[in-house]
């Protein structure tokens, strides 16, 4: 059965997800840089670092076949999407190469961008965009990419499989908690991994079988 | 200078610091026993583990002059002391041997234990508390026992010097929260060590000199 996948959605020791106040020059919010210092450095996500790290990272790119995000993180613009020339945060060509869905409660085309990357926006319920993006993936998983009320939103409805959550030893004080609002959910979950490098310890939970 | 020091304060994945529903059965909430199962492996508290984690367990109880605690670490009663034969969970000599302040709006004799211990009641604020505390203990260290409500009071005050917070890899779903209601006092604090045991991960959090 492909599943759903949550990969290197870093937390605060703090339990926070995201910074406060996203806008264009801080897409991860004020402080959510912080989150994502280590992640840079690894030759996934552009740099050069190998081990612990980059195997984690790396695990978030194997057999996904499409992703669902939140508008907050396609990018900084909130309510209508006025001149419509916004097309992400990742340039012509993003790192997705697959459908990707946006869940906004306002309509926008989809756009398709370089590399086999479509953005798909839809207004429908969390577990009716799952199934567009199960059949998009054709087989192979799915991978949710947040933000934080994403995460939550499908964490509640216990329709994540697996979650891959780096710990990152910084204290933010304020943002979006991860692990917040969740109801019941977290009783369906165990820990299923837990290995730490010299700057983050990844985690990994999973749904009870 | 001597410090107030937390040790040993052990949280979930998610965030909590103790369970819910503390009673004489539960005197660390449902669920909070998952807490603290690797401590209790630690020689230091009274299993026969030595290594990381015991060596952090340890370090608890070096030059430590007095405690501070809130009621509901002292005993399950809630409101009025009633018959009063209730001594603390730890025996006739408990591991303290120093004076142990407890927190309460409830009067109470102080009640003197073998070994040392005193346990005083006292419904003065936390920074008078924490004064009588230093004095005590003599140009000693003094240590925050807990539980979760009293290391936050302490901490919104900014007057935690040193925190060790062992992160369990166990979702608890529900329980108190430790980094709640801060307010900004964490924007005074960084992470200053992570060590992780197959067990848990140890952090240490210092106040910025």
């Amino acid at each position: 059965m492909p599943k759903l996948r949550l990969h290197t959605f870093a937390m605060s020791l703090d339990g926070y997800g995201a910074g406060v106040d996203q806008d264009l020059e801080h897409p991860l919010g004020i402080g959510g840089r912080l989150l994502h210092e280590w992640a840079f450095e690894t030759a996934t996500f552009g740099g050069s670092g190998t081990g612990i790290d980059d195997d984690f990272a790396a695990r978030g790119e194997v057999d996904i076949g499409a992703t669902i995000m939140g508008r907050n993180m396609f990018g900084p613009i909130r309510g209508e999407w006025g001149d419509d020339r916004w097309r992400g945060w990742w340039g012509d060509n993003p790192p997705y190469h697959h459908d990707v869905f946006v869940l906004t409660h306002f309509p926008h085309e989809p756009i398709e961008m370089d590399g086999g990357t479509t953005f798909h926006f839809t207004d429908h319920d969390i577990e009716t965009v799952l199934k567009r993006a199960f059949d998009a993936a054709g087989g192979l998983d799915v991978r949710l990419g947040g933000g934080v009320s994403t995460v939550r939103q499908y964490w509640r409805a216990g329709l994540i499989d697996e979650a891959h959550i780096p710990i990152v030893p910084v204290l933010l004080g304020r943002g979006e908690r991860v692990f917040d609002d969740l109801g019941d959910a977290l009783d369906d979950y165990e820990v299923a991994e837990v290995v730490s490098s010299p700057a983050v310890t990844h985690v990994r939970i999973v749904k009870r079988g």
